[in-house]
C-alpha cells in the first residue's frame, strides 16, 4: 500500500465552444496534466475515464476514452470507461487512486470530458435527466434535476429560516471567485438583484443559481507521494443509502476518519453546487456547520476567498461551469492548485482541502457521493 | 494482497424476452450469485456494473447499476458503472478482483446486464456499432462489427488455407455445446450446410456464424479464496496496442505469466466468438496453437467437449447468446462451473480454465482485451 499523491493536473477553459470536439478537449486536458506531472504517456499504467452524455449527445457510447487516447501515446494499458452521472469524474479519480495505492499502476490518469453545448438545449437537459431512474421520471414529463434541488431547498428554508437572498448571495460570492479564474465559464460580476431577477427555473431557483451547459475537460495524474505534491488522504465513493442529508454526511465522516483530518482542519473546499443553495446545505452535510447554521457561516464571510474556509474558490459548478464527466476532476484540480500555492489571484491559505462531488438521484438519494480529502505532504 | 476467488455465480437464461426488463434480468442474476456465494447484500462492499447499450436503447444512461440495486439491499457502498463495449463484463470483473485483492472490499459483485431485443433490430445494431470510434465510421454508412470480423477472417483464410467450411464447423460444434446448456439462447442442432446456407451477412460470414441479439444478465461474487472456490490466478485488461493478433497475444502472455499457468495447462476456455471464425483465430492468438495451426486443432476435435481443450462449452457468443454487458461474466460463469464440476451434461475434465473477452475497435485494434485465468485451489 503506497501513499498516493496528485502528481499533475490539467484542464481546458470551460464554456460553450461550438467549434471544439470532445476529443480535442480531452486531449488538451490530458496533455496539460501529463506535462504538469512530468511524466510521459508511456509511464501511465491505467486510464480511468469519465464521460456521462456522449452516447446520447454525440453518438459515441462504449469506448469513449479509447477514441481520445491515440494522440497521447497511450496504448496497451488498462483503460476503463466509468459513469456515475455528475460524480463520474470522482469515480474515475477514486479508481485511479486505488490503482496506484495498490501498485496496479505506478501512474494512473483520471480523465473527464464532456461536450454538452450541441446547439439543442432541450436534448442536453433530457440527457442530464438520465442521472435519475428513467422509470421514476416516466410519469413526470419535463422533470429535471433542478426540480429535485428545489424541493430540497424549500425544505431547508422552512426548517432553518434561510432566505432566497442568502442563496443568491452564494451565487454572487462564487461569481466573484470565478472572476479570478481564467478557466471559468462566467467571469462577469453579478449582484443579488441580478441573481433574483434572472429567469425563474423552479422556485426558488433562478437561472443564475443553476449550473449551465458547459463544454470542458479536466485530467489528474495520480502517482506515488513525493516531497511536494498534494497527498490523497482519503477518497471515498458510495452510493447514497438514505434520502436527504444523511448520505452525504456518512461519506464525509468516513473520509474524515480515513484521512485523520476533521472538518475543522479543512482550509479550502470545492463542493457540488449544481444549484447554488446546495453549497449552503453542504456546509451542514459536510459538518463545516451545525444543522441550521450553514446560513450563519455564509453570512460571516468565512466561505469567501480571504475567509476562514473558502468554498468553491474556482467559482463552483454555477460559475466555473459543469461539464458533467469533467466536474469532479476540475474540483480536484482547484484544490490541488490551492495546496500547491499556485492558485494566483484566488489563492487561499490552506494545508488541507476537501472535494465533495455528487451524482444522480435514485430512490430520492444521491446515486453516487464522493468525498476526497487532500493535504500537503 | 489477498488470494481472490469466484465465490458465487448466477445468470439468467439468455434469449429474446419481450416482456423482461433490464432491471428484472439484472436482479435475477445478482440474487442467484449472492445465493450461490452464500453471502447477503449487506456483505457486499462494492459493485462494478457493466452495461453497454441501455443509454441508447432504453434511455437509461448514467446510473444504470443504481437503478437495479434497491431490491438487493445494496446501498451505502461503492458502485461503479463501467463500459468497454463487448468487454464491459470483464472490465467489471477485473475491478471487482482488484477491490477484493487489495481489501477495498471483502466481497465485490460484478454484475452485467443487457436488454437488446427492443423490437427494432436496426437501432440495436447501430448502438452496437458505437463500440467503434463513430468518427471512423462516419464515412462508412451501415458499418457493423461483422465487417471488421469479415476482413480479419478473409486475411486469415488467405494466409492459412482455412476454409469457410472450417468456420462453419466451429458454429456447428458450439451449437452442440449450447444444446447441453439450459441458459443458452439457441439449442437446436445445426449442420455445416445449415450454417453455410443461412442468410449471408458479410462474406464469408453467414447469420449462423454471427452473435445474435440477446437479452440477459450474469453476475459473479468475488471474495477471498477458500478451500473449494475457483481461484482467480490472473485477470488482465488492456486496451489494444497493435492492429490484429498481437494485442490479444500480448494480454494472454501477461495473464499466463501472472498466473504461472501456461497455455498447455489450460483445460477449458471460453473465447470471444462474436463471429465463429474468431474462435479459430483465437486458438492461435491465445497460443493454444502455433500460427496457422488453429484449423488443425479444430479438425482434431480437441476443442469439442470430450476433447483435450474444450472451447466454448457454454455454446459461445453465437449460440449461448451475447448480451453485450453480460457476456464476459457469462464466460466466467461457465468456466467457474466447469472447475467446480457442476457443468452437468457439458462437464469437461479440467483443473484450470481461461476466459478471453474482447470489446470495441479503435484504430484497427481491439479497444479492450481481457484474459482471465482461473484454477482450482
Amino acid at each position: 500500500m503506497y501513499a498516493v499523491a496528485i502528481r499533475g493536473v490539467g484542464m481546458t477553459r470551460f464554456g460553450k465552444f461550438p467549434s471544439r470536439t470532445m476529443k480535442d478537449l480531452a486531449t488538451e486536458a490530458a496533455i496539460l496534466a501529463l506535462k504538469d506531472a512530468g511524466v510521459t504517456g508511456a509511464e501511465i499504467g491505467a486510464v480511468f475515464s469519465s464521460n456521462s452524455l456522449a452516447g446520447l449527445l454525440t453518438g459515441q457510447e462504449s469506448v469513449r476514452a479509447q477514441t481520445v487516447l491515440g494522440p497521447l501515446g497511450l496504448a496497451g494499458i488498462t483503460v476503463v470507461n466509468v459513469e456515475n452521472a455528475c460524480a463520474s469524474g470522482s469515480t474515475a479519480f477514486t479508481l485511479a487512486v486505488q490503482a496506484v495505492r495498490h501498485a496496479e499502476a505506478r501512474y494512473a490518469l483520471a480523465l473527464g470530458f464532456e461536450k454538452m453545448a450541441i446547439g439543442d438545449t432541450g436534448r442536453t437537459v433530457a440527457a442530464i435527466a438520465t442521472g435519475r431512474d428513467v422509470e421514476e421520471s416516466a410519469g413526470e414529463a419535463g422533470w429535471t434535476f433542478m426540480d429535485g434541488y428545489a424541493q430540497k431547498v424549500r425544505h431547508h428554508m422552512e426548517v432553518t429560516g434561510t432566505t432566497v437572498e442568502d442563496f443568491a448571495a452564494v451565487a454572487v460570492k462564487n461569481r466573484r471567485h470565478a472572476a479570478l479564474n481564467p478557466c471559468a465559464q462566467y467571469r462577469d460580476l453579478v449582484t443579488v438583484a441580478d441573481v433574483l431577477g434572472s429567469r425563474p427555473v423552479v422556485a426558488p431557483l433562478t437561472q443564475l443559481m443553476c449550473a449551465p451547459i458547459t463544454d470542458g475537460a479536466a485530467a489528474i495524474v495520480v502517482g506515488p507521494a513525493d516531497a511536494t505534491s498534494p497527498v490523497v488522504a482519503a477518497s471515498v465513493l458510495r452510493s447514497g443509502s438514505d434520502p436527504g442529508t444523511e448520505a452525504v454526511t456518512a461519506v464525509a465522516m468516513a473520509a474524515y476518519e480515513r484521512a485523520g483530518i476533521g472538518p475543522d482542519e479543512i482550509g479550502v473546499a470545492e463542493v457540488h453546487d449544481a444549484a447554488s443553495p446546495a453549497e449552503l446545505i453542504a456546509y451542514e452535510e459536510l459538518l463545516f456547520a451545525a444543522p441550521g447554521a450553514g446560513v450563519g457561516l455564509l453570512r460571516s464571510g468565512a466561505t469567501e476567498i480571504g475567509g476562514r474556509l473558502p468554498v468553491n474558490p474556482s467559482g463552483g459548478l454555477v460559475s466555473r461551469g459543469h461539464p458533467i464527466g469533467a466536474t469532479g476532476l476540475a474540483m480536484l484540480h482547484e484544490v490541488a492548485l490551492q495546496l500547491r500555492g499556485e492558485a494566483g489571484a484566488r489563492q487561499v491559505n490552506c494545508r488541507s482541502g476537501l472535494v465533495y462531488n455528487a451524482g444522480g438521484l435514485v430512490n430520492d438519494a444521491p446515486a453516487a457521493v464522493a468525498v476526497h480529502v487532500l493535504r500537503n505532504p
